[in-house]
């Protein structure tokens, strides 16, 4: 893999000023996030962590899209680390009155934030903003393109449950072609060197993939086979009304995973989703439920430190 | 009464982990609850008050119902502690996209909050949530059951104006039935020795009450005299659409306070309403701004200090 | 101009414990204000600024009218300094289930915010609000009257680009009469010794100024001619609709900011606009977007250490 760039004291020195995606990481700046991010995943769970790191700086949401979850989460990680969060509400926002993408991002930026957290609809936006402003901008999830927190989360919790991710064989199955946590995983999953598998029906599969030497089956039961992780995605209801998956019920017979499928993966085979679940249509409340399988409430606690890890490096440099 | 329980260093240690009720609680619990807030309200009093009490701690709300003059009350409580607040938004929310309410309680506590306050129109929802989480859970309102904060703050705007609680008469007057700050202050007021009178039309009034020994009078004219605390609630609109009362005029002839009727109550009785009113419902403009009567402003005012202290020392065990 | 008033330290004692427009403050006032607002600029400018200066304080922000630029403006102002802001959402309110405004305003009071922030399409709300509560009000902006901070921060810019305001020629053009931007400067730009030059169509003039000695026009050729300063106005859509105003195009081919009639200005005039702008309807692209002539982005960046100052001067007495 890559070397790792430190600078005079030792410290890696990313290699991107931003964090758009998973795709222009280099091996080196996910390691030192994946590192800092396990450290703080550490320190969290000892208790009564108190943090002066990001005292007096200022990280601006702009949630285009709604996404409680994820918003909430960056909240948490700014604030354990003692920043300030400012969100910026699209729906009362000048852009209602007519006013420009640019002309708001602008405005924005001129106000001075440290860092810009941002989740949008639109492919590639938070690269486009990082162009126009003076802070290092945060993907929450664009389009189905990226979702980069979402990926790195997903490696911590593996890499707690598993020592780590090379060699491992890990199935990701569902709506992959509508799924910016899909295709954030399959990047960094290569990258970490994981055999990566993609499950799902044809109309759910996209015609290509982010990376190269990932392996395409057509049906769950074949697609976890001997699989060590198991990554579920949640499938969006409009797929059922756009015509490309039958009905909730038709899905969980081929697509959902229940105990007696999971048998057909490797006996320790872990569970994973990012949430929020459809329960009976994905995946079913045995396995979502089962405290020797499923790591998704892991993969949520994750997401704080992951996420002040992010903000920290970012912000130091 | 109950005895209180005091650790090595001689502070009470609560008898319950959460405050989803006055019920559950001890009459120690209560005396340290009230008297820390004392204490507060005291320090809010001198001016320029600063605390780290709760620096570093995240208070996450949890609002399933609007209710704004709660939420300040509790934000500026978290933050004259110096903890931090994480609003989570149930329109934006996944709750909203179908997820299950145990799979919402679940990924939010994952993330790690230090208390939880929540207001659901559910009866019992806050100890349900209580039973799903790692943190306290403050219940700032459950439907029509129970609504512990603002008896406390009832409780403490008592003491400060006449130096106890024990032995005074106490009318709660209006719609009981659908009041959880009737319930609450009903118990809370009984558990401190008040002589509770419970005053509403037939289709206001409870078939039972939550605690015994609540007299009943089915007029105001009855129910306030000689009682030294006259407590009006609000009058929900949608009653009158029920179909439960007659007209706004024929309710507040009936069971508005006015001078005139305030003369039967005790010479001294002191006026208490929780907000927000209805002006010429229940109350006259005349009672609910006479300085030397109503107590309502520092209802208002009592409830930072009562939030600080249950945030305080629920946080702190 | 009026003198200064000092306190024994020799600190600007501020004539006025509210800022609620223009209008009220001294000369003295205005000084303290901005050379107070220079230095945030500065300070802030220099980068990794970390303040305590308002630490502990709580600033409740009640915006009765969507203006998200000027909330996150004031939020990262007073975070910036250390305070906690508080954001009260009208929406969610009381005054949605019929509580008075006194009523509310009086209940958010009692609960002791520091300072209060509010924006509200009534005119002269802000002052009504300041007679009712313990703490500085600060208007972000009363219907057409006034915006204090806006004026303030143009004036900032002004003086920045400028190194002074006495003696320059300042065009304020378009749709002043319902301008609250326009009528704070022409108070604040009268004060300061600038000559002010109203510019608008007949329909979009007001029949009278807040002070005296503003000079007239009704074309932007006559208007701006030799102006060291031209300030485009936001052209609300709704005037359209209205009939004061024909089309779009129109009104851009009459009113329009563009290079060629910005060239019967002064040589090295430069163009200001609060934001949000129409691009082609009063400000062409290329104007705005002028590195050499626009100051729009400095306006937006002067935002923040304004209401710096601002709260902390009207916080600290």
């Amino acid at each position: 893999m890559t070397s790792t760039v430190k600078n005079a004291t030792g410290i890696h020195v990313l290699s991107q000023p931003h964090l758009t995606g998973i795709g222009p990481l280099s091996y080196g700046d996910i390691r030192a996030y994946l590192d800092r991010a396990a450290h703080y995943a550490h320190e969290l769970e000892k208790g009564d962590f108190v943090s002066d790191a990001l005292r007096g700086r200022i990280v601006l949401s702009l949630f285009f899209e709604n996404s409680t979850r994820t918003l909430v989460s960056f909240e948490m990680a700014a604030r354990r680390l003692g920043a300030e969060v400012v969100n910026w509400n699209v729906e009362a926002s000048s852009l209602k009155k007519g006013e420009s993408f640019d002309d708001t991002i602008k405005t924005l930026n001129a106000m001075g934030p440290d860092a810009i957290v941002i989740r949008h609809s639109e492919y590639g936006a938070p690269d486009y903003v990082a162009r126009l402003v003076d802070c290092p901008v945060i993907n929450a999830g664009d389009s189905w393109r990226e979702h980069p927190t979402q990926a790195l989360l997903d490696a911590l919790t593996i890499e707690q449950a598993r020592g780590g991710i090379e060699g491992l064989k890990v199935a990701i199955c569902g709506d992959i072609a509508h799924s910016r946590v899909a295709h954030s995983n399959m990047i960094l999953l290569r990258k970490l060197g994981a055999e990566v598998h993609a499950v799902a029906p044809p109309t759910l599969m996209p015609e290509k993939f982010p990376v190269e030497g990932v392996q395409v089956f057509g049906t769950l039961e074949e697609g976890i086979a001997d699989c060590d992780i198991v990554m579920m995605l949640r499938l969006q209801k409009e797929r059922m009304q756009e015509g490309m998956i039958g009905s909730d019920i038709e899905y969980f017979r081929k697509f959902g995973l229940t105990h007696e499928k999971l048998g057909l993966a490797s006996p320790d085979a872990l569970v994973m989703h990012p949430g929020p679940m459809n329960h009976g249509v994905e995946i079913s409340d045995e396995v979502a439920d089962d405290p020797e399988r499923s790591l998704i409430l892991k993969q949520v606690r994750n997401g704080v430190p992951v996420r002040m890890a992010v903000l920290e490096m970012l912000l130091r440099e």
